[in-house]
């Protein structure tokens, strides 16, 4: 017997230092549908924990607001320079540690994993994902900032893997 | 007048990923005494988010147990790499947070600060600042590992740029 899937919520993030971009998709009637997308910046002119902390507030308000099931962060690999680095895993950091405190699941996925769950090609280009996201949800403008898409590119990652975890679960089943 | 200091105790922190090194210094009647030093590590088989949480968690029963009134951090500015960089500073972030939500005071000094601090000469060798460490303490042998001693250096680094402020203000009041 195939089960009803439970409703699922799920958070993408693209995090970054001064701008991390956030998505939040879910799941009705068996439809992966866009609930939100934006991007939380903080003050320039702040000082650095300051900025921290401001990321970290912002963050628990956009969890109390669409309660995700689950949160897809992207891995990060690349960066400008090893300063710019350092930033933006500062902010990396700051994200997981809001989330795990909440007790919500994590998953993480690469860039690469991202292009291949969205374009099906591990080098596809942001204007790819950008058309296949506006496919997706059948948009009439493609999504700004970039950071928000991003964030709508790891949640859809994170969809389709568990759509793909629970057709195989349930062909085991049957 | 010059008033007496109220107790301060500081917890400096040399961050890392799979070790972050911590130092408690005390001043007790005007003179800064060495509390305590240690290691917090991670292990190494547990999933990247895991590991975070209980630097963080780590990190708390630190907290509580000797009570800082000050933490003094390690900024970073060098790395291996690009995802050294970003492994250590997803730790600082952790780091920050959590010391910024239980409203503790934050300073944070650079590499060449704390060197200078210490020995009085920027460019100065991890030997030489131990060296310092081990006479400022009047200890038998040096610290071990040297991300406790860094951590302890951070902390005497914060000390001293106290020490200053009060003996500017103080000359100012009278």
């Amino acid at each position: 017997m195939v089960k009803r899937n439970k409703k699922e919520i799920i958070l993408g993030i693209d995090p970054g230092f001064g701008k991390t971009g956030f998505g939040v998709i879910e799941n009705s009637s068996g439809e992966w549908k866009l609930v939100a997308c934006g991007c939380i910046e903080t003050e320039i002119n702040d000082p650095f924990v300051e900025r921290l902390v401001e990321l970290h507030l912002e963050l628990l308000k956009v969890i109390k607001k669409y309660k995700p099931t689950r949160v897809s962060v992207e891995d990060l690999f690349f960066a400008r320079n090893v300063t710019t680095a350092i930033k933006v895993g500062q902010a990396r950091g700051v994200i997981l540690l809001t989330v795990a405190q909440l007790k919500i699941p994590v998953e993480e996925y690469t860039p690469l994993q991202v292009k291949q769950a969205i374009t099906g090609y591990g080098r596809a280009e942001k204007g790819q994902i950008q058309r296949m996201i506006q496919m997706q949800f059948r948009l009439k403008k493609k999504i700004t900032p970039d950071d928000a898409a991003d964030a709508v590119a790891v949640a859809l990652t994170c969809a389709a893997s568990l759509n793909l975890k629970r057709r195989l679960k349930n062909n085991v089943v049957k």
